[in-house]
């Protein structure tokens, strides 16, 4: 084991433990291998990292294991059996799953004397080894700073938070500002689109307005925690008057207006709770249960 | 008139007028303004802006006119009655409207044989005179370099095309990727939130983040023009998955909804269409009018 290179172990080589093994190994880590299917292995093997026969060698090889299955489901079938044999050393999970699998998990490996790490991975598979990517992690802090030259081979480790279900959270909550802004940007290609323009054409531009849009987020954030939503550059009540323009002109284009329309009723609720001469951050709190509303 | 800060006029000083005409006289331009309610241009004959009494003696003063009111209909009540005097002259049009209103209003120059652009300011007023921030125009591409030094002290302008419709069609499409984006924020932030997470801990991620998807939309566009979706990287089926975790996790916090829900239901008809192995960017089909659906 080098110091600055220490031994990791790899569970599951689908395309994302593929990535992550071949990335450590990139790097100078001894890398053990493990994967349910034997063969994903030989383009590692290829490269110099070693097979283990079962997951019980394959977590004794290193002092940290990084499991990457399907599921919750897969990681307990592959670690269950095994558990022992994690005792004294640490497990970094990277599964996709919900914070309460994430905290249900953790204590598991609490229980067998693990160190626990839940992670998430903000990128797909030829993202690894970026250091502009991100990787979520919550669990103690001094696991992951323990790790932190083998994490940060990976990309760019954040610690969210002691609570191990934060990576979970944050993870699934990042996807849908995914879908939401990928669904909003195939709505306008679809819009300009109608009209001949092509999606090289108005995607460089799209990507640049996101910048833009990324200030408004950071300037509303700060109104969010507060509770107060001082409309001084844009009202709910302007961006009800200018969503109806995209309404109607997505109409006279053919193109399907649900997107649009959710969006205008989402700001008709909150101006219809008192907030049409505040900001657009205000509609968080129609997003909130009513329950939880101020 | 200096060759290198051409005079200018500005017409309509709400806060955007007055943003633009503050910036042009900050440059060195000798700026005429004129506004329907003369009060407003307080703050800028203060600070050496010529006040004009009537539009047409503001329109003659200038080889350049930007106009910046509520609407088309504020606009063609402004200009209409003095449009001989826009004879030989350019005009700029940044007040927003649909791409129908600016081609009329093309035409309409064009009839009182004045140049004219017509613009979208993708910023809010501090945004004004910033280069990073996006002025958008559409028209005579000869009318933009004619004024260029003048037009880009407001911001970058990014010339779209001959047709004077594309810079409003291009702004509802941006404006709809904003509104679609933030409540896809807001909506992360709310369900981060439930657990006691602060925007102001979530948003640094999400802004983050979006540099990621941008890239994601960097790579699809050109699958959007070629028609063919290779879901190398993730499918629409994984996406299905995936979403359903959300749509879990927010019911469990209290958290809205409807929007998840939406997009899960465009994901599953871009599956039911036959694009369940393709990527995300094949919703644009189900997003188009059947009609014209390939
Ligand atoms: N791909 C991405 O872009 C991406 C991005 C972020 C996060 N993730 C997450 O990373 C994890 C892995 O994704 P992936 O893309 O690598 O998926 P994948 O290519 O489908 O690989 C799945 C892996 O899980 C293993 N597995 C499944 N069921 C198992 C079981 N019952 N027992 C043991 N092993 C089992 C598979 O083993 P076999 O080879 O034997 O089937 C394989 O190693 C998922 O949680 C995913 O959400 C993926
Ligand atoms: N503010 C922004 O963040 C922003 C961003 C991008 C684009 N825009 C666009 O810029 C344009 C102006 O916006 P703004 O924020 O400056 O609005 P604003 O502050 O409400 O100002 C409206 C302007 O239009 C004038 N006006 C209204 N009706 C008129 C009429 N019938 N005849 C003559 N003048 C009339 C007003 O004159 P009085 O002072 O006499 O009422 C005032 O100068 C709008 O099209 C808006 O969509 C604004």
């Amino acid at each position: 084991m080098h110091s600055d290179h220490p031994a990791v172990t790899v569970l599951g080589l689908g395309s994302m433990g593929s990535a992550l093994a071949a990335v450590l190994l990139e790097r100078g880590h001894e890398t053990t291998v493990w994967n349910r299917s034997p063969h994903r292995a030989v383009p590692l093997t290829d490269r110099g990292a070693r097979l283990a026969a079962t997951p019980g060698e394959a977590v004794a090889a290193s002092p940290l294991t990084i499991a990457c299955v399907l599921d919750y489901e897969a990681l307990h079938a592959v670690l269950g059996p095994v558990a022992g044999s994690l005792a004294g050393r640490a497990l970094v999970n990277l599964t996709s799953g919900s914070p309460e699998q994430a905290r249900e998990t953790a204590a598991w490996a609490r229980s067998h004397s693990a160190d626990y790490l839940d992670g998430a991975i903000m990128t797909t598979p030829p993202g690894v080894g970026s250091p502009e990517r991100m990787f979520l992690y919550s669990g103690p802090r001094d696991v992951l700073e323990a790790h932190r030259p083998t994490l940060a081979a990976l990309g760019d480790p954040l610690h969210l938070g002691a609570d191990p279900g934060l990576a979970s959270l944050y993870d699934t909550a990042l996807l849908g500002l995914m879908w939401s802004t990928m669904t909003g940007w195939l709505h306008g290609t679809a819009l300009v689109g109608a009209e001949g323009t092509p999606a090289a054409a108005f995607t460089p531009v799209a990507v640049r307005w996101l910048t833009a849009v990324a200030g408004f987020m950071t300037t509303y954030a700060p109104q969010v925690d507060a509770g107060r939503y001082p409309g001084d550059d844009a009202t709910v009540n302007v961006q009800i008057a200018a969503i109806g323009h995209l309404v109607h002109a997505a109409a006279a284009r053919g193109v399907d207006n649900a997107l649009p329309e959710l969006l205008k009723s989402a700001m008709e609720r909150a101006r219809d709770a008192g907030h049409g001469s505040d900001s657009y951050a205000s509609l968080i709190e129609v997003l909130r249960h009513p329950a939880e509303e101020r």
